[in-house]
């Protein structure tokens, strides 16, 4: 059995991780949630007094604003979109039979306005570009939300819905990489609070095809992409439990955000996968946050 | 301008709700949240004591389970399925040519096995059902989740995405009846502390159709649901924020669930409305918070 099964395993067991018969869907103990609200306030600590504007939003967005994000160019093999029953009387009289016929019965089923959030601050920049220029100090946001990704997998850090949490930064690209250098010292030093090994590393995203490979390439030379690393289910390929980005002005271009000098804005964002993080917590801690070690639980408030 | 716009305004105005372009889908301001946040502390005071099982599902589901819920025979038109691209490279240029052209590129998604959540206990029931029969005292569970309703409007108590809490009850008719008639006295109660006017009626849910029809009048001559409602954009028609629901043993039947002496299960929930309560709070006691009745404040531990 390999390390992903076997954690898994011991998540169901436990009762974590509540097994719902599909892959990277689960549901989540009222122990394995406390886990994720007490690192939450935990990041609150380390960045709550930088100012930034909270801003919820739902787990899905506007489609138009999906389609304009570009996402559907480099990952659509991973995005979600909501479709819904639009027909009369009769056509539902033919769904029905459909699905008791055991067909399917999707097919007729209308792409609606909105597509399931990838990503915390994808809805965050069209949002941010209708208020006019940033100001002079640029742009602080904190986000959360569940996000999906289609790509069902049996390794329990790979999920197809969970939340991740963000730090979204916008302004010149001074400012914006003065935000996600400090961002890499912060997580570094958060982790180590909470007792998890880290390592930081360049990385890509996983651009869909070949024309993708060329996007991954240009992403690591740039150093674009940071991941923070965690051995989770495997000590040889560890898990990304945050990502340091720098978008440089592709969204400042893509939605018309400009900084209060009137130049295209920066932006850059750092991410907290939080289910990975609090997974994380579980691998190397034990799955009873009792008998975690006593500076750990202190951190994090037990 | 009616009521429903003037509220929607304001709460734009004041960056409480953030317009996303879409009808019933809105970001929230940290404000607003944290309305929801402290409102759940209270439902846990209320709540807590009675030792339930606390489990969080994601907002999309095992579409199978949705499947044999019956739900697409009663609400088709509010569900909403969840569609991914599944192709090749070449399919991918397609896709994108569609979209430059602006053409529906949507027709290419392909259902997943993930569906909204239409309400959070729905992933409850075969879960629960997966464990073997229920203990002689019958199950207690507590549950949150984002629900999709295919429903755009401008009502801002009406959204497609938004959170639903609620306690769900199984057992024998007894113990779920004499759980529904505790939460529809508590409720009274907890919105009282927090001064909103309501008042409890029969209702119904929004059954597909004429022969949905029958289903109504079937589901208010028998008292399966009560609304506690609370004026919000309209005074002659005050808004849902919860709702208690005899569901006899639908649920128990449809997913064979089984009380200890080897009975069909009957079940019911408690469902609170959290955006149309925060709502209702920010209509009847002003959009800033700071000017709260002190006793509403105190209540929610301001």
């Amino acid at each position: 059995m390999d390390m992903q099964t076997s954690l898994l395993d011991r998540l169901f067991e436990t009762g974590l991780l509540i097994d719902t018969g599909i892959e990277g869907l689960y549901g989540r103990s009222g122990s394995f949630e406390e886990v994720i609200t007490r690192f939450e306030a935990l990041i609150d600590e380390v960045g709550g007094a930088d100012g930034a504007e909270a801003i919820r939003f739902p787990p899905g967005m506007n489609r138009a604003y999906f389609e304009g994000s570009g996402y559907m160019k480099s990952f659509p093999q991973l995005a979600g979109t909501v479709h819904s029953f639009c027909g009369n009387e009769l056509d539902h009289m033919h769904l029905l039979q459909c699905m008791e016929a055991g067909d399917d019965w999707t097919k007729g089923q209308e792409a609606t306005d909105i597509v399931l959030t990838p990503a915390a601050c994808y809805p965050l920049y069209p949002t941010v570009a209708k208020r006019g220029a940033l100001p002079t100090e640029g742009g602080l946001f904190d986000l959360q939300s569940y996000c999906f990704r289609h790509e069902p997998s049996n390794d329990p850090a790979r999920m197809q819905l969970f939340r991740m949490r963000e730090y979204v930064r916008m302004g010149t690209p001074e400012q914006v990489m003065a935000f996600r250098n400090d961002w890499m010292e912060r997580g570094k030093a958060l982790m180590a609070r909470v007792e998890l090994p880290v390592e930081i590393d360049v990385a890509n995203d996983p651009f869909f095809g070949r024309a993708g490979r060329m996007m991954k390439n240009n992403q690591r030379d740039q150093n674009l992409k940071f991941e923070l690393l965690i051995p989770i289910t495997s000590t040889a390929k560890p898990t990304a439990c945050m990502s340091f980005n720098y978008h440089q002005d592709h969204f400042g271009k893509s939605w018309d955000i400009s900084t209060a000098d009137g130049e295209v804005a920066h932006t850059a964002c750092v991410g907290f996968g939080l289910e990975r993080i609090a997974l994380a917590l579980f691998q190397h801690h034990g799955l009873d946050v009792g008998e975690w070690p006593a500076r750990v639980r202190a951190t994090l408030g037990y």
